[in-house]
């Protein structure tokens, strides 16, 4: 029996990926969960019929979120990852010296709980001391804190179902006072050829509440047949503080080349901003 | 009645594209050609079932072919073009003022016909007086040629089919031949995702032919749900004696921070060499 598991990409393109079988299968008070084993691309978490991150291509997302605003901050110690229940970015953060403490915010429990047991090499880490895992809606977490974090890091699903108020400017005003006074963000903001829009308003918004940002990309396999984009939003550094790739990190994509060139941008990308 | 194309990436990856119509279609000596229009991409090249080109994408890979290696080139006159039948890679090298030859070698006179008349915007420029069309084998072709070339580029389709010998090491010791005593060549060279093998067997054997040769990138996202990579053998100039970008060509994709980053690489891409 041949399984192959279809996502739209939009309304005139889908992509198909044969499945060797589904792992887990749960219907959570948020969101639909499967984790299935695709035959080209290996375990995967899926999330409302959509590719969430799979055990082949997840360093190259999780390393572009977590390391390019981590290494722009002189001195990171206090993040807080906002979506990523499956643990690859938390796991990213942990690998910088300075790090003492890291709240991961996935407001579905079923998403930690199904990655610690079949994504271990993504969750694994949440077992780490330095990590503290709430399961509550990331928007009013945010909402209370005050400049309390060095790094806050958006690794929301897409803006459709819970995710969707983590993509608004109120959303990152919040993020804005919940950052001490050199603190700064990204997150995710979709495709530049299939949600260009998205990516208008949340960088029109951020010009409005940060002094500092800027737009970078990076090629996801699994998301999109396009590249995927972050935005990142900086109150005092810029990206020419940034400190110096360190190799002893041993990364798999981000390296002292991808991190001088994060920010250049194909003039099509450019040109939407 | 819904018409949707599949194009299998892998045995078990297949991306499809909803179809609006078929605009041409017929079986050449060598392949199947068909032009079809895409609801979401416009009109399409098709060469046996893969796509070659569409109207909404084909700048990015027409340009990163074209003008990385004619910046890098000093004065460049005479450019010979292997495949590139529908002519996107003669139109960007028409750009640079002081092209004088654009020798295009299309094994398949079907392709370069059946695009002047569905994708003008690509093969309208195979009019221009400084370009002439040879629908002969590209491997002959070059083997006949000697110091005559400033660049060469070659612009086949997949290692399966008419372009097969468009990958080996006796082609790319006849494009030495070819080209004058400081020219310089690029090869489109696949998936790193799906074809890392025949990449490293092209670099490993331009190493052994050319003293200067570099991988590059670019995001192509009608070829794959992963980026595509170029490989550039010079016999004299270095990626460092690359001419400014000139704005004033107006370029979609290429611009002076792509040209600067062209080829910084993602590790696991550095590694494959």
């Amino acid at each position: 029996m041949e399984l192959w598991f279809t996502e739209r990409e939009t309304d005139n393109i889908k992509v198909q990926w044969k499945v060797n079988k589904t792992l887990y299968s749960k219907k959570s008070p948020f969101q639909q969960v499967d984790i299935v084993e695709f035959t080209e691309f290996g375990r995967a978490l899926v999330l409302d019929g959509i590719i969430q991150t799979t055990i082949f291509d997840e360093f190259i997302y999780h390393e572009m979120i977590a390391h390019v605003p981590l290494y722009i901050h002189q001195k990171p110690e206090r993040v807080m990852v906002v979506g990523g229940g499956d643990g690859g970015t938390v796991r990213e953060v942990l690998k910088h010296p300075t790090i003492k403490q890291v709240d991961l915010v996935e407001i579905d429990k079923e998403v930690v709980e199904s990655c610690k047991k079949y994504l271990p090499e993504l969750a694994g880490c949440l077992a780490d001391p330095r990590v503290n895992v709430y399961n509550v809606d990331g928007f009013k977490f945010v909402e209370e804190k005050e400049g309390y974090y060095d790094v806050i890091i958006i690794d929301s699903s897409d803006p459709i179902g819970p995710a969707i108020g983590l993509f608004a400017k109120p959303f990152y005003q919040n993020v804005y006072k919940a950052l001490k006074g050199d603190g700064l963000f990204t997150a995710q903001t979709e495709s530049p050829l299939f949600n260009s829009q998205l990516i208008r308003d949340v960088y029109s918004g951020i010009k409005e509440i940060f002094p500092i940002y800027y737009l970078y990309t990076a090629q996801v396999p699994t998301y999109s047949i396009g590249p995927w984009t972050f935005t990142l939003g900086s109150k005092k550094y810029k990206k020419e503080d940034a400190r110096l790739y360190d190799e002893n990190m041993k990364l798999r994509y981000f390296n002292k080349e991808i991190q001088r060139s994060t920010f250049d941008l194909p003039q099509y990308i450019k040109e939407l901003l």
